[in-house]
């Protein structure tokens, strides 16, 4: 699932948020697009979605909430992931489910509109871009740029994976 | 709409933030499953979600999510419903409307995902459990674990009713 | 698209937190509705919500939601546009996109909800309104009241529209 990201750092660390937080950190210094797996649930250990809000300068709720309602298309316990996505800088962090399936399914969702996500965070606005609802107005650049070069981090997932 | 649940205590409390959240720190320990009723709307004694969110670990916003985008089929005011979801030690706490045909509506969209929650909050991993989109992981326990017993107080009403 | 409402003010402002609060403070002061337009995106001046988040005492995250699903409808960059919808005092503060085809989608989303919201906030009760989930129960006020008086201030854009 590279669809135009290549994959610059994997890393994998314990249930721990300071260790989280700190791969999150380092990750978004690295890669415009990091990706988490694992640690959004419920249960006592699933701390991923609070290490990135402590990390993350703001949240897009609506990502969120997109890929929970297209993961109730499959399971209607889709919508027990807490897992955000927030803004580190001109980085863009994305939590994804642990489980694969679930991983699949929102990342599926969110990946439309990362390109673009990315292009605005970088200052890039409305009139250099396509078809957006959000118009972020007439900056001072003019004309039509290139897509920022992009590159993802399936980094900091939220648990030491041993299957 | 027992559905597999018993009904431990019922409670009544007037419009005030610190006696709603007295009740739920009360029910929540004797209960797994907390629902309130009122107290979720736009007026200016409607404080059941702030009461709940203080007494709350963390929120599932997803299950909020569902109760209003599934109460809209009904009325587009359901997305005025400001009730919330959330965890507390490994008890949920679920914030209804008051309106009868509301509560009814955002219960029956909440409750097919409300026992698997409390199974994960109770440490059950997704390995002992059925078909979700999240993994809480490999965590200590081994097999197939039987369904945590469940308890829920219909406790809290954000308000007296009257009628 | 006055629906109802009377336009009472508009303002214009830059992207700057401390102006657009000061700009939503006065509204707010003047109008029972308070729409702003911009300023809602990822990118790096959009801070419409932030500023709108401190002038706010409480969200109505139904109504965002809304705004984001019907305009997924239309394009799915829809889900990044960060607009909230908040109350304070007795006004509701509703953040459209800059964009024109995004600002109509969300406001047409919205709208019907709005005239409930503006009875709800001013302490009128369910029992004296119509078909609404919520339940603000048994108040006072006896028996049915006209329609709060409505008036819309399109004020506060998050940015100096050039065009």
């Amino acid at each position: 699932m590279a669809r135009g990201f290549d994959v610059v750092r994997r890393a994998t660390v314990a249930d721990d948020p300071r260790q989280i937080e700190d791969a999150l950190r380092h990750a978004s210094g690295q890669a415009r697009l990091v990706v988490t797996t694992g640690g959004t649930g419920v249960g006592p250990r699933d701390v991923t979605p609070e290490a990135t809000r402590a990390v993350c300068d703001r949240l897009l709720e609506g990502v969120a909430e997109m890929m929970r309602s297209e993961g109730r298309r499959e399971t209607p316990m889709a919508v027990l992931s807490r897992g955000i996505c927030g803004t580190r800088g001109t980085s863009l962090i994305l939590n994804l489910p642990g489980n694969p399936a679930g991983a699949v399914s929102s990342l599926r969702a969110a990946l439309p509109v990362l390109p673009h996500a990315l292009e605005l965070l970088s200052g890039k606005t409305e009139h250099e871009s396509h078809g957006s609802h959000e118009n972020s107005s007439n900056r001072t650049e003019p004309g039509p740029h290139a897509h920022a070069k992009r590159a993802a981090a399936a980094s900091a997932r939220g648990k030491v994976r041993r299957s």
